[in-house]
């Protein structure tokens, strides 16, 4: 029991004494439920987000706090669009309370290192919303010394990465990778069982103008909601990848924490 | 892959079909992120939700959408209270928007049926503003056949079960029944890895007033947080209780959705 | 004039008075405008509430704010449903706010014991959230030794007066006591002008399944709107719990305050 | 019974059958918890304004709902500022959704003829918000008929009646006329018990430059709160004000709903 | 560039220097989109709110924060009603935010002499509450000496300028001064170019009744949305009224902080 | 006057036959108050974003709303961060609202064809949030045919005027352009007289991690607030750029709506 990092399954005076006495990271997974084509599952940003939680937080000294599994309104040109079926946004509104009132609470409870760690492009501003006003507002109530860091997992992919994932084709751009080899090949590497190779979509890439329409228009987007096609990933591609970035979040944290 | 009957598991073209072709119900599990004592993990309340989702989701034939893990603020006299380290509540808001937003998103995927699993006490009359105002307002915009079931999952327990899970103890009430005998059982049923059981405290139970203090008075919660003892528990007594409500959330289900 | 306890009828500076030098309770009665069946009035819930607060007021040294006369919505199970004509429901941040400004506004006059006395099921959580938050925030506001009692006046029943007032029929819980015998007794003493025993109904009890419905089933409630007959109530029957109620509310309020 | 107007003193059926049958014009009278001096009591502005609404009512058939007590907060130069002690005022979103609310409420009932009556100056632009908003929204509900009437009870008084209840004195202007001649006589004809004219202050007018200040100057305000003086307010010039208020609340509903 | 008291046309750190070093009053001007009839153009109650506030500031020595522009809904006796075409509002929540976040920025930023100057009727007691609340909250984070003035520029007029003004014609107060004398004769003096003289309408002073209603009835307004004639309107008469304006803004705010 | 293309700047009448008979579309331009270096105004955003909408509107027959100048909270590695003097943020409910509020109202006019035009990056997923509810909403109301297209006016830079305006060094990507050679440029070109070329900065390029913390780093930005050198900036360039970003958003507006 008290081995796991997972602050959903060990009991609260576990949970506090690693904060406490080991200076435990308090890392918080941010997600989306959203579609990501015919061949990954609705679940892919959150469960991405949380395995990389884990796997930090297991390098650094860390707990994970259950996952913000719901996230911000998927946009179409960088997750194929809000309309989508199974695509489940909240309002901003309520990303942003969320995310806020976990954060006060995690305050609350004696955490002053904290490692918000999205899975989600369009989660980024509403997040940095939620850490500036937790942050400031705890401050007022005499919490001074916390510090949030804030980071996508994935904003940065080294040169020899991107050279072997990407093989023979192009980076469409973190944009686009929606569904793409990087999430397909993450996923066939963390949850292959999840993952159904045979109806990965081979689409031209969409051809968006730089702008947005409301209402959207669903036929800007490929058919299966992937923004480009997953079809080289591989679980060997997929784990130089995780292995970067569990190397880029641990190091973030480790910098600026330990 | 596609005979999980999770949402988070599952891509977005069988959730639709499921809906579409299979008429599946979208359960929606609400716990709590609460201590539950020394022995007892902080997810139990979303977790055991999530499992009576999923249990009855395969029974009955549903999806199960991730799970509300944040919830309703907990209360001294009927989760130890707000004020407990690990505790970590919603304002009541966020907690009714989250609930709104996602019920929403069912609506406009077209979900009719939505079954909302509460494992949390607090949550109640939360939950009911959230379903109230979600089916009022789809109506609005033109879905009008959205029905929305909410229960809590331990609503109800038969006499037969009663008398063997309390065996010669006596049942302290739900509002009690924090990390007792009730919990401690069913966890030891479903999660026994996450269960400590040398640590099942044997506290008095607490002797509350008939009201609520605010700033909240800890020395009147046990300090281990549970309400009443979980030591008669077993994984047996666990597998009485869960089997009943599992038999129960699908009987209600059913009755009104098949 | 300056003898009543009422808030609403003294001039400020002899309510500033009675806090300054007398060190009074301020009591926040909170009701409801809700159904009570053909022979008890809408304003049930927030007169009986207003009535307890006053009575308490006069014997433990308080002034009475004017009550929250507009609360919670109507559940079916509990009150007959939001749905029925007359009552009257806020939405669920409404009532917090409402509450949470009177409360905040008490605490910038100088207030530090305050009793929230409730009348209404449904507001149960609501209120404690409301006191929850206002006792914090007026705490980082430097308002340090406030504190809040927030009870349901009717929450707790002695077995000898139970055994009168339900002499030869079952209690139904207070769940179902909405229009029946606690509620038409207590209007019989207190209220009898606003009482019409003639329309008191006779109807079978709801046998309510373990769940709600959205939208609500109005043929589960009777069609009087309530959940259990009021036909053996008397106005000594009444006398007899609301002199229990108010001795309750009195003397939860003088341990803690007095 | 029957015969009250009150809508909190009848039940809901026969609510239900005035308006469905008698037509009836549901009145909501908003007021304020406001310091009026040390001769005129807090309640003050709720009482007139449900004081006002009841005649009315009775005069051209209606029934009144249970006041908005708490409402806008007091500004210096129209009712002695924010900062009094007992002046007790809601945050403005809180008052708007509290209108707002009931306003929907009384929609859905059935009600298709409102007038919504104000007592307190500062209530006009947020009370307008509410009845604009609560009429569009309802609309979109499919409320379609739905009218309602705001109106300040004291907006205009006859040059006869100024000249009577002003004689030898000169109006100070609405604004200005808080705990003045215009209050004191209305509550002496309506509410003698709870004016004390002992304490009727004779303070000099208060000279208010052209703007606000935050925070407020209490010295701008005189000590007793009230803006001018009422040392010449009889129950006689009460009967004539209210009288004239009562035409004039009852004329402007029946020219509209009659 | 640096001689401009405009903010937006000043680099942050010459901002920052005047408050610093020259003890800067910052301005705030607020306004509405509104129609004013067939001859002044929507802008005009944001652009005479900039212009007075531009004229105070280099008179008294400040700057001036970009203007609040949209704001309060119109209504129909003050500003023709919100159902004009043109005329834009925000919701009531909306514009309390909008100058509460500006004002807690300029709080922020070191600036503690800050005037809001209100160039639209509507605005009043939305702007009282942002002021309020923003300096009471910027206390509570610390920051202890900011003050706030907040007035109506055309507020006060003396009876010689009206007398000069209204020569022939009698002033019809200042809520009917939509689109008529005053506002006709600033907007030929301040912005001639912006004026059509050959569209002033010359309707009938409408005969309002002492409510409002809801949904608005059109035909109360005259067809030109102007609620008074501008027809005697002169650019001189302009100088005269903002001359007496610009006076009477800058000797308030040099009063409470010069 | 009827020539502008402003909305403020011309009578309602005129806006209403120019949506009406000319089939306008309205341009809604969206900035920010936000620090540029010690060489650029406050106000680079919002008048940049209302330059780029004016011209459009020239070019296609549009009118120009009042821009949203306030808007989202500045981030330390687009914008320099919230924490600068001068920048002056709202927050992200404030600002989604505000938008909102707008395009609801423009919808209620009639427009049916609405251009947002974006000139801060941080405004980006806030600004998504109020298009798609504004039109999901206005449906619901009854507006059906209402479209709306957001853009960021500098989405897409030319290779070829890429290289000419980046000759000799490279692009730092939009994110890093703040305050640099593109903004320099374009205000050199569209504002000489807000532009101190003897103030450019010539500081090194910050060196940003891959996260944001909260509180923020303030050493992390140059001391001047750019994040990148204006230096090599000219008019010519900045005609280069102003000019092809015009065409972008014209071909963009023209290509939806023409």
């Amino acid at each position: 029991m008290s081995a796991s990092v997972m602050m959903s399954e060990i009991p609260w005076n576990e949970y506090q004494r690693r904060i406490a006495e080991e200076d435990a990271i308090v890392f918080v997974p941010v997600g989306a439920v959203e579609q990501h084509g015919y061949h990954l599952p609705l679940g892919t940003d959150w469960m991405m987000a949380t395995y990389m939680a884990r796997r930090a937080a297991e390098r650094v000294g860390g707990v994970v706090a259950p996952p913000v599994m719901y996230a911000a309104r998927s946009q179409v040109r960088t997750g194929g669009g809000p309309h989508r079926c199974g695509t489940t946004s909240l309002n901003a509104e309520t990303l942003i309370a969320m995310t806020y009132d976990v954060l006060c609470e995690l305050g609350r409870h004696g955490a002053r290192k904290i490692a918000v760690i999205d899975g989600h492009f369009e989660n980024r501003f509403f997040l940095d919303e939620a850490c500036y006003r937790a942050q400031r507002d705890l401050e007022a109530r005499g919490v001074r010394d916390l510090r949030i860091l804030k980071m996508l997992y994935a904003e940065r992919i080294s040169p020899e990465t991107m050279e072997k994932a990407y093989a023979g084709v192009s980076f469409p751009g973190l944009d686009l990778e929606h569904g793409g080899i990087l999430e397909t090949a993450m996923m066939l590497y963390c949850y292959p069982d999840l993952v159904d190779v045979s109806k990965i979509p081979d689409e031209a890439l969409p051809d968006f103008p730089p702008y947005d329409l409301f209402p959207v228009r669903p036929d800007w987007v490929p058919a299966s909601g992937c923004l480009s096609s997953g079809k080289p990933a591989t679980a060997e591609i997929g784990k130089l990848l995780v292995e970067e970035f569990v190397d880029l979040v641990s190091t973030a944290v480790s910098a600026e924490f330990r």
